[in-house]
């Protein structure tokens, strides 16, 4: 496949504007052959005057429409699986295999959606019948489900290059949904955006989808993205970054005439406890687990356990010992970029910098461009409850360990967390037992509560909730992972009185989509 | 029942602020005699923290638990009815009809979210249970559920002293939410807003619910209102009002450090299109059933009928003389406030002053004080469409017909909408199927659309949207009535690998509340 290092406006490439980029191989620090061209604010304009000419069309779409279209974009993405592996893999410096079980993750999420769009109930669809009989006034017929926001700009992750990227859950969930999507790619692997973005509209035109139902734009400098939070046809947004990046995207919608939902998953430290009893049994596993977790996919995951609190016990020590061995024996790796590097080294020196932080082990440093060396820090609870910034995510291999002296220490850390996507408890029966109160303080601090597990490793499915309270994210109502991110882009909708020839399948008296509806409060079986 | 003037602080009357207000007898201009004291900022706070440590305990109760709560206030109410619609027949100038029905309706509404809550299905739970035999990783065992936000902030409206005010719609859909409360009276009628609350607080001590369950603080001044959305512990406001007052709401809370969600229902003007056939064939029921409409309630409701849309036709004359006829013929009656009636005098000045407006016909004027007189003024659509400000709601008994020369005028005017809460269409089926694009046009413009029918009165029911794109709300995707309502105080959250015993009944694998769930992506029938 070719890349033209061209903006995809519709079904158009387009290369308007002077500024261009390059891409780097983080793993060899060389820059990439192929010159990608900025988007100008005005291709950013007419990309979104297309999805909005094109949402006219696509919001018509039946469900069963909507499914074979991201059906088909998981088989075109499924053939050109070489291609992207290939390109990915010198953007990003990511493994094969990884990119491989990535590139699965985002076709299952696509044809997820496709089930759900096929199975139809997602829609929330209420009846309430109308009772001409009903004093002192007649009973009107009500009938709501939720409808398409209107067209969405998608911001493409760093870290997930093609789970959270072009054909992500934000485009999966968002397409689903009904509405039409402007796509900022990621600065950090353009080619691979291009290739997935070709595939989608490839797809499209399959599937006799609108032109403008999708389009893809490039760039570097933060004024595309504004450009599309800023444009009033844009009805919602959808991002994965940094804190700056996602309240910045915040900010400027609350700004705008019209405010819009800005659907922000900005990390978190994702704070793990471990609980006496729990540590006690699990001498090896634990620290063997806590130490592959923080170094997964070198520790640029949005649920790395950045924070692990200890309580004082004989065997903490020991827990740390263990630790400490294996991360020294753990070997640096290529992280995604000189900058993301960068910004993790600084990250580091901020907190070693710091009289209460102690350096516990270092990784291996290989003699490599952008190395991430896995670390463990450490810190008293009573120094890191002075201390706001030691709870702040530093994004790559690391975690601090956060010494607790009792169970009033470990609930004061507890209380005092600002919003996490994930928290995590290492307990036996008892322990839990004894630390519920521990698990109830977390609930109101997270979107996701796992016992005895680690929080790398988020799965697609209909129960999985990766959001939370802020800074995890801007919107703790909703989550970006799973079926249930689908009403991210919709809103409820009522008609009333409608003859039921003009009512949506969804509503009409005799349910022909045969889905799960609640009619007159009840919910009825199809 | 005696009238402290004083603030609840959860349980506790106080009154530790300097600035005392009245409430005013509308019909007759007379202030009435309770002195009523302003919350202070700190009185605020206090209701707040409180709030938050009611919240910890209140989260725990059952789904039961708080129906029997929100039950045993629509007992207490039901018990003071007499007491209650006399004072605030007194502050509001509502008729006692009125008042009996509204507060019928407050009761039915709280007694409504009790059997959702009863039923228990609304938690929306989703169960992925493991398998620890999948490849290439097991599958981990996760569910989720709906959970309360936190405390919450809440602030009467002006024009329903009950349905919307202490004990209203937002109070219910919060209190069934499993979110404590503190409520703003609204300043007309502080009186009916403390019997109410002390029928609240009676009902919560009854049901053992915990001190800070509900909190009411008074006043006039911004200030009030201001300390509730600034203050860190409230995790989402609910509103109903002016635009001035919602936006500014809005506006605050995206300031703070943690941004929350505010939903604010800022009314609109409700576009009724009359199409050329139900015109011809409706000619006494239409002008009869839109001169009712405009006028039920003093017009002084979110979904009064302020902007008609005609279509030329040769029985667009009879229409207008007839609803000329009908205006002319009807009496003034009292508004709600002072400032209410200039409001809405200063808003029909405003729009009489443009060249391009025209008086139809005004109602007789009835020698008391604050009385709104209903008024029919009319423009060509040529004209309103070079004029934003024509769209503007004008909150009182009034509507603006606005006359198309043609279909296409008609669609422009579609088109050109912003945000409201309803549009209707008056249609016979031919015209329904001729001017189908305008139903498809007016579904991105709107929460609820309606046929052959009127706005005004809005159907407490699980299909109800109340609620609609900006700037007839600050959120489209939620609704203030109906069941619907209870979701925007609460957030998805996820539990991973949870032992059953630790889980909440919702999630528990026997499914001991026998509710609807979703398992392994299927809806379970319980």
């Amino acid at each position: 496949m070719m890349i033209s290092g061209k903006n995809s406006i519709g079904n158009n490439f387009s290369a308007m504007g002077t500024d261009v980029f390059y891409a780097k191989n983080p793993s060899s620090g060389e820059q990439l052959k192929t010159k990608y061209h900025e988007a100008t604010v005005s291709e950013v304009n007419e990309a979104i005057v297309l999805a909005e000419k094109a949402f006219v069309q696509y919001r018509e779409k039946t469900g069963f429409e909507k499914a074979s279209f991201l059906d088909a974009i998981a088989d075109e993405l499924f053939q050109i699986e070489n291609d992207v592996v290939d390109l990915c893999g010198q953007e990003t410096g990511l493994p094969e295999g990884r990119l491989k079980g990535e590139l699965g993750r985002t076709t299952n999420q696509l044809r997820l959606f496709a089930s759900l769009l096929r199975d139809g109930s997602w829609v929330d669809a209420r009846i309430d019948f109308a009772n001409s009989d009903r004093k002192p006034l007649p009973k009107p017929d009500i009938r709501q489900m939720q409808i398409a926001l209107g067209p969405v700009g998608i911001f493409g992750a760093s870290n997930f290059p093609l789970a959270f990227s072009v054909a992500g859950g934000d485009t999966a969930s968002a397409l689903a949904a009904g509405c039409t999507i402007v796509v900022k790619a990621h600065p950090l692997h353009p080619g691979t955006s291009e290739l997935v973005g070709q595939a989608i509209l490839k797809a499209a035109k399959t599937c006799n989808m609108p032109n403008g139902v999708f389009s893809l734009v490039q760039g570097v400098s933060n004024d595309v993205g504004l450009a599309m939070v800023r444009n009033p046809l844009i009805k919602a947004i959808g991002f994965t970054g940094s804190y700056g990046g996602g309240k910045a995207l915040f900010d400027e919608a609350a700004k705008r005439e019209e405010p819009i939902p800005v659907y922000a998953e900005m990390g978190s430290s994702n704070p793990v406890f471990i609980l006496p009893k729990a540590l006690e049994d699990n001498q090896e596993a634990l620290p063997e687990g806590l130490s592959n977790s923080v170094q997964l996919g070198v520790g640029q995951f949005c649920t790395n356990p950045g924070l692990t609190i200890l309580q004082d016990s004989e065997k903490v020590r020991d827990f740390e010992q263990k630790l400490q061995n294996s991360i020294s024996l753990s070997q640096s790796a290529t992280m995604l970029s000189e900058s993301i590097h960068k910004n993790y080294t600084k990250g580091l020196e901020k907190l070693k910098s710091k009289d209460s932080v102690t350096l516990v082990s270092s990784g291996k440093q290989q003699e490599m461009p952008t190395q991430g060396v896995a670390e463990v820090l450490s810190v008293t609870a009573a120094n890191f409850l002075k201390d706001m910034e030691l709870e702040e995510e530093v994004f790559g291999p690391s975690t601090l360990l956060v010494h607790a002296k009792d169970k009033i220490e470990v609930l004061a850390i507890a209380k005092n967390l600002t919003g996490h996507l994930t928290a995590t408890v290492h307990g036996t029966e008892e322990d839990l037992r004894e630390y519920s109160d521990l698990l109830k303080i977390l609930e109101r601090k997270v979107g996701r509560l796992l016992i005895n597990g680690f929080p790398t490793g988020v799965e697609v499915c209909h129960s999985m909730v990766h959001g939370g309270p802020f800074p995890a994210t801007t919107d703790a109502r909703m989550t970006s992972v799973g079926t249930a991110a689908i009403t991210r882009f919709t809103r409820p909708f009522c008609f009333q009185n409608f003859p039921d020839s003009l009512l949506p399948d969804e509503l009409k008296t005799e349910n022909p989509l045969k889905i799960f509806r609640v009619e007159n409060g009840k919910t009825v079986v199809p």
